[in-house]
């Protein structure tokens, strides 16, 4: 029964950018009462046609259903479109924003619905607006459980990775960074060694599965790396930072031997020495986290 | 019979550091005659009293076996110890150098095994000592495959991801220097996700099997981004590079505002920048490439 009902919670979709679409399309296909709006109305004219019930202001899309989700471009429309409410207009409502921004924006927005009676979560969608509704897409979610609960059905439908994440509204944006940060280093690091072996003439093809199964390996090496992280402990299990500096010479000069650029392997060296500096030389590489926690840098 | 004559090839070991004498073990334990030189002899001890037979010296090292397999600490050792032979002593022999070096050191060490008449591989060894001889080693290999081939039983033992990768001497140390930067990025994404949450009282223990899976995400997109990286094309099938700037930024004012290192996403974002501004901000990511093929940076 439970279940019956929140598959059928009324939803508003505010912003019908690429994502907007896709998560209205999503809450339409899985049949839920949806209303949209949108700055520009036609973007609104194929989920019309689909069911969707087409808001002619932002207040009335708020009035419209108990849970509605804002998904803009950036914190600023978050703002432009929301503080004008009336301060009753979200009392008792669930307000999900699927805006990118930063924990603090998060934060700050969760006071604000707070301030308005509402129950806030702030979420970061880890997907491209195609992927939305399937098996691939990860939809993080962070505020308090009580608001994520009654609608865990109907969020849930928006990829099977939806997570909740915990209270503090600042942790979806968290996740989403270090997740982003992930991506762009293994991008990188693919990148380098594809143009290092370029000069060799083989293939970034070729390269691919060669370096996809080094990724795992040293995947498998994290949740060790991290209790040593956790205890505050960096014993050298496998090689000291003194003996990876030796090898990131070698990278550096391979480099620019080779004439590829040397800044990510200059880059990578630059940490290990400050951490050897800082009396890390003989310790695992997870010591490195000291340099990574501070504050540093032009 | 082939594969018995082989197994039993006489194989001789230079170099007894800790992955010196894992080498010989492991050759040992195959059941070749194994022959040890090391300039500090005691090193030999543990491996004679299984069997090993302690030249006394670099010449009759060589001279009893027709597999040579050297691993010191650098190529300045290897000069040091092979340099002074006779012309004649490594002829019809087969030099296998597991030395970590660059792929020019290599190619100047094929030139001068060739000028003695010797066949020459050059190796790189990924893994540590206590995995030498079980599934978890990768030794690559690299050089003519005819120097190769009548070897890749004894060279096999080694590790059960023993790889010949080309005749071009210098790919061993050229994948292994791809290997090493795939690992310093991935491992110092981790560090600047896991600073991120710290802020949040997020463990490392928590976040290590989230970003383990967004691994596994950006590693399968690989073969495609090879692909657009082959054929010099970067449709932005996903996300445009002026997309990603954007996020980016968020990145960095995330950092900056908990205090924690921003200086990795300011790496990322200026190699970003400066794909843009040589007219790829509406390229996919994989055109960043040539950013990496060229010699810039201080």
């Amino acid at each position: 029964m439970r279940n019956q009902q929140a598959e059928h919670t009324p939803v508003t979709v505010i912003g019908l950018g690429l994502m907007g679409q896709a998560l209205a399309g999503a809450f339409l296909g899985a049949g839920h009462p949806t209303t949209v709006w949108n700055r520009t109305a036609a973007k609104a004219e194929p989920l019309v046609a689909r069911g969707a019930k087409s808001a002619g202001s932002v207040a009335e899309a708020v009035a419209a259903s108990p849970l509605v989700v804002v998904c803009v471009s950036d914190y600023d429309a978050v703002h432009a479109l929301l503080d004008p409410l009336d301060g009753t207009a979200l009392q008792g409502r669930t307000l999900v924003n699927l805006t990118s921004g930063t924990s603090a924006q998060a934060r700050e927005r969760a006071a604000w619905a707070d301030g308005r009676g509402a129950d806030y979560l702030d979420g970061a969608i880890l997907a491209g607006p195609a992927a939305i509704g399937t098996a691939d897409a990860v939809v993080l979610l962070s505020g308090p459980r009580s608001a994520f609960d009654p609608h865990a059905s109907a969020l849930g439908g928006l990829g099977a990775g939806t997570t909740y994440l915990g209270a503090d509204h600042g942790l979806a944006s968290l996740y989403d960074a270090a997740g982003l940060v992930m991506m762009w280093s293994i991008l990188n690091g693919f990148l380098q060694g594809a143009a290092l072996l370029g000069t060799a003439g083989v293939d970034a093809t070729t390269f691919a599965p060669f370096i996809t199964q080094g990724i795992g390996t040293v995947a498998d090496w994290l949740p060790g790396y991290a209790r040593q992280i956790d205890d505050g402990a960096y014993p050298a299990d496998d090689a000291a930072i003194d003996t990876h500096l030796a090898t990131m010479e070698h990278l550096i000069h391979e480099s620019e031997f080779l004439g590829v650029n040397a800044e990510l392997p200059r880059f990578i060296k630059a940490l290990a020495d400050r951490a050897v500096a800082d009396g890390h030389g003989g310790s695992g590489y997870p010591a490195l986290i000291e340099q990574f926690r501070t504050h540093s840098g032009k």
